[in-house]
């Protein structure tokens, strides 16, 4: 239990109402209960009442009444992350080998690195220092992991990928499988040889049970501080830039450019070989066939400019009215 | 090889025909072979000619003549299922630690548990009487286990999340892993701590290869009695009631409520903190954005009332052929 | 590196430009550097200046000038295939069963078979002669895999499965897991027993994260030459022919049949029992729900014949600009 006055103080935040009430926990607008701190910004600002907790953090400029009490504080959000960390204790890594983890020949290990039961370390691999390789998980010949890194159990790096530093990856997830590349032959497919690799650059984190192909030639990259959801399909030799956000359940085919700071709602997809601008939006469902311009939204099956296709929806929907009335 | 009159026996139904036929096993209306026996309801009991089943159960008002062999029950569908296991027996797994299995510290194993090599236990956790935990399943500190529940192959439970009774997990599968929780400051994406668990009530099947993310705070609740398919991402927060049906590769973003009985098809996706009603329905491939009311079926992207969106279809479809004509 | 002249030769094509020009590997026509070798078909023939390749193979009739070095063969495209294992050699396997992987009893090993550290297999089952088994994978009990075949890292065969010979099966993939099957009544599922197998014909290949369920009765099918790309859902009972390709995180419910040749794109999902005729090729993101003739193309949701789908997309997309005019 926290008081209210001192996680004020260490906000900088000014106290409106009762400085002595006592936090349990935080939690969200409406998930709060009477003993637990949440935030408000704009709308939610109208609708203090709604929420159960007995204290929200405020912008500095709320004027409005309130019978909750109040922390004012210039940036509502930024605050609230802080005071997660007042309550919340990150999981904690023992440093070690187990002596039921396997390590292959000439592996390089860092200082402080974790090495769970049953996790597999092939040989000439590299881990870099305090990083953590779960119960299970596979790093396959040659795979080079920086340090601060989690890997989490029964995750498989295949042979020769890359893992940048401060970097997570969820369990599950393959990195390094073969791209999906075959040449047709008097009906015969034959495999090309997927004789590229993976690059995982630094702070990105990767989802339970996502697919991340090898390249055919060179690498795919995956850009510094990108974070992904769960069960992505990302193919052979596609360019994911930085800062990128992908949702659930969302693909793209080989060869894809995602610039930097882009965002890709859920269950999308996206053609091979197109190129999607920094700053674009993606919305839920879509699928992507030509190239996106930077810092536009689009969405739909085929995507297009969200502006036109809230048109098409809207005039489909017109007509089956209008039918109706006509009968 | 079991005899049709000994099967209508053990069902208390009636024999129409050759009561001496052998049954080598069951089989579905349109795969069965002439030894195997099938069961028909409405529709099928007029095309009783199309099965090769040398035996059919039918229900017991049927008046129909046939050239099958036909044992008359009240329920036929019930009877079948009955039916399957007379042929059909479960795998059975021999208790005990393999002492290739890895168990942690102050673990609490139930009676009569199986754990089968390279599976991995972490310290704290509880695991219930006559539960199985298969190979190279990895199950995270203090997590609790029920009774009579399997853990497949290579199924990873992250640290602290609870599996109730009588729980099946098939393999790949990932509970507890980090919710997709990002905050932008400056263009780079901060992470929020994800601090809750998950909570996989009784008698719940999982199929292979899904993620159910832990909540934000709080725990991400799958009911009793509900039943997801493969390869389905259930985000952090989501609230799915008991007796839900849910398939294939089909997702909830955060925060989203599934009510009880609701049954969602195959490729779906709902929008974060969407409320899907009672025992409503959701076609293949929608994209739900919006409260479903209970009871009804919405299909489409954007999911509208089923009723709506044939309509639209039907326009479309109409002008795309006035159009042809006018050319 | 290898000489222009030498690769020419291997080739049995003819050098235009500098036969000593030393290349040091192969990637696509956009990826190439300057001293990578690729090659040019058809559309790509007239844009020679753009790849940075020193050397283009092309067919041996293309008559235009170029600045690039050329060799020219009968068939490019299975040129450059060739050429690729001149500079790649794929990873070997030392055959042996590691001391930290486990074997139950009576398994019957072929001969040179690879077993990593923490591979599981199950009592009763056979591997096949220079079969490799990864780290982390677990086969099951009475499982028969072939020859040649190799199962990656954390890879799951459930009991009683049937592997041909040259598979090749990706990380996290999981065969004969339980087909989603239940019954309802009185508001509660009651789980339909799968009874069945899967069956997985030679030379197939299932990219990761895929899952293929066991057949309620009788097999769930891949047939040979078929090849799967990563995150598919295959439900029980489906049939799947020979020579198919299905692109990633599509999916078939139960009991659909794709026949021999066809051709699915990604994100695509079929309904239960559907038939896909041979040589069919079905679009990206559609949702098929009634059976496609042979050697068409479909698309869209529901998907349609692509003519027709095309024209009612341009109808939608005049009729929403037609009413921005009028505005």
């Amino acid at each position: 239990m926290v008081r209210v006055s001192e996680i004020a103080q260490r906000l900088k935040g000014e106290v409106i109402g009762a400085p002595d009430i006592e936090i349990r926990g935080v939690n969200g607008f409406e998930l709060a209960e009477p003993d637990e701190l949440t935030f408000a910004e704009k709308d939610y600002l109208s609708r203090l009442g709604e929420t159960r907790a007995a204290c929200v953090i405020v912008p500095k400029e709320f004027k409005g009444p309130s019978s909750k009490t109040l922390v004012k504080v210039a940036n509502p959000k930024e605050a609230f992350l802080a005071v997660i960390y007042f309550f919340y204790k990150p999981e904690k890594y023992l440093p070690g080998i187990d002596p039921r983890a396997v390590i292959g020949q000439r592996v390089k290990l860092g200082e402080n690195v974790t090495v769970s039961p049953c996790a597999v370390i092939g040989d000439d691999a590299q881990i870099g220092d305090r990083t953590v390789i779960e119960a299970g998980a596979v790093v396959g010949k040659r795979v080079k992991v920086g340090s601060d890194t989690i890997i989490y159990a029964n995750v498989t790096l295949y042979h020769d990928v890359r893992i940048g530093n401060r970097v997570t990856i969820h369990s599950g997830t393959v990195i390094g499988s073969d791209g999906f590349g075959f040449v047709e032959k008097d009906s015969i497919q034959i495999k090309v040889p997927q004789t590229g690799t993976v690059v995982i650059e630094d702070d990105v984190e990767i989802g339970s049970n996502v697919s991340v192909d090898r390249a055919t030639f060179g690498a795919t990259v995956i850009g510094k501080g990108t974070k992904l959801d769960n069960i992505i399909q990302i193919a052979h030799n596609c360019q994911i830039g930085k800062n990128v956000l992908i949702a659930g359940q969302s693909g793209m085919a080989g060869g894809a450019i995602i610039e930097d700071n882009v965002v890709i709602a859920a269950q999308v997809g996206i053609k091979d070989h197109v190129r999607i601008g920094k700053r674009a939006v993606i919305g839920a469902k879509s699928a992507v066939k030509d190239d996106v311009p930077p810092g536009v939204t689009y969405i739909g099956i085929p995507a297009k400019d969200a502006r036109i296709v809230a048109k098409e929806w809207a005039i489909l929907s017109r007509l089956a009215k209008k039918r109706d009335k006509g009968k």
